[in-house]
C-alpha cells in the first residue's frame, strides 16, 4: 500500500485547489516545509522500496530535494539532484530536454556523469507526478548513463494527468504516496 | 565552537579545488549530497541555535535546502526555502534582488508572505558564504516581513571573501561548520 495516511489527510486539510488544475500544497511541502511530515515521507518512500535493490536516489531541484534527502536519511543511500541547466563548472554532464506544460518551455536538465553510472540502480523521487515530463528527463539521464531504475516515487500524482499511466505502461515501478483523482470545480478529490 | 570535525575532514578528501578560488564540493554537500553526513549537519545547526529562541528556518532554493530540511528535521521548525523568481501562482509575495559574482548578474528572490511574518525568529542556513549576498537578500526579505534574525549557519564559509565581516560587523550571529580560509594555488586551506 502506496498510500500514506497523515499526508492524504494533510492534502485535504491545507491544500488549496487554484483554476487551471493546479494544487497548492506550498505550506507544507514545496514552499514551507513541515519538516517531520517530510522524513516521514521518508521513511515511507524506504520501506516501499526496500525491496528493490536501490543504491541511488535522483531527484531534481528544488521541491524534489527535500522528500529525496530525506529518503537518503531513511536509508544511508546518496542523493543526487538534477540541475535545471548546464552549470559551467559541471565536468562530464548528461544532458536532456524537458517541456514545462505548467511554463510553456523548454529547459535543459543535466547531471554530472561522476555521479550517476551503470553501477546506479536508482530510485526517483519527486514531489509531483502530472504529466511527466520531468520523470521522462530523469530515466533519459539514468539510461545515457547506463544506470538502472528500481522505481519511481512521487510525494503527490495527479491521476488525472497522462505522467502516471505512461510510466505504468512502460514497466515503471510508481509508487505514489497520494493521488488526486480530480481538481474540479476547486475541489480536491482523492483516489 | 561552530566547527563540525567529521565536515572538515570530508571538505579536505573530497572537496576539490578550482581555478578562481572555487571549492567543488558536489560529490557530498551541493549534487550529489550524503544524507548521513547531511543529517550530522543539521544536528549540529540545531544545537548551536538551540539557545536563540529561533522558530522558523529559512534559506534558499536549491542547495541550502537539504542543510535546511536535515535542522528541521532535528528540531521540529518549519522550513521555507526562497525563490530565485517570483512564481506566477504565489500570491503576496516579498520581493529582493541578489547580485551573483559567479555568475555575473543580478536576480529576484521570493517568498511568499503566507510563511514568513512578524512572529517568525528566522534561522538562516545555507550551504556556502562568500560575498554574503544571497544571505542578505534573505536578510531584506526577514525585514520586510517584520520578523527577527536569531542567527546564520553556512556549511561551509571562505572567510577570504567578504561575506562574514559584512554580516558579523552588522551584529549578526554567525555559524560556519567549515571555515576555508584559502584556495591559493589550488590548494583547500581550513582556519
Amino acid at each position: 500500500m502506496a498510500e500514506l495516511t497523515i499526508l492524504k489527510e494533510r492534502v485535504l486539510r491545507d491544500g488549496k485547489c487554484l483554476a487551471g488544475g493546479i494544487l497548492k500544497v506550498d505550506s507544507f511541502i514545496n514552499h514551507q516545509l513541515d519538516p517531520i511530515l517530510m522524513m516521514e515521507i521518508g521513511k515511507h518512500f524506504a520501506r516501499l522500496f526496500a525491496d528493490t535493490g536501490f543504491n541511488k536516489i535522483l531527484t531534481i531541484e528544488a521541491s524534489g530535494i527535500a522528500p529525496a534527502i530525506a529518503m537518503g536519511i531513511a536509508t544511508g543511500f546518496p542523493v543526487v539532484f538534477v540541475k535545471k541547466k548546464k552549470p559551467s563548472t559541471m565536468s562530464g554532464a548528461l544532458v536532456s530536454t524537458v517541456h514545462s506544460f505548467t511554463k510553456g518551455i523548454d529547459y535543459t536538465v543535466s547531471v554530472s556523469s561522476e555521479f550517476l553510472g551503470k553501477d546506479d540502480r536508482v530510485v526517483i523521487i519527486d514531489d509531483f507526478l502530472a504529466n511527466g515530463n520531468a520523470s521522462r528527463g530523469m530515466i533519459d539521464l539514468v539510461e545515457q548513463a547506463g544506470g538502472s531504475i528500481a522505481g519511481m516515487g512521487f510525494v503527490i500524482e495527479k491521476t488525472f494527468q497522462e505522467g502516471g499511466k505512461w510510466l505504468r505502461d512502460n514497466g515503471y515501478r510508481v509508487e505514489s504516496l497520494v493521488r488526486v483523482a480530480s481538481l474540479d470545480n476547486c475541489e480536491i478529490k482523492l483516489l
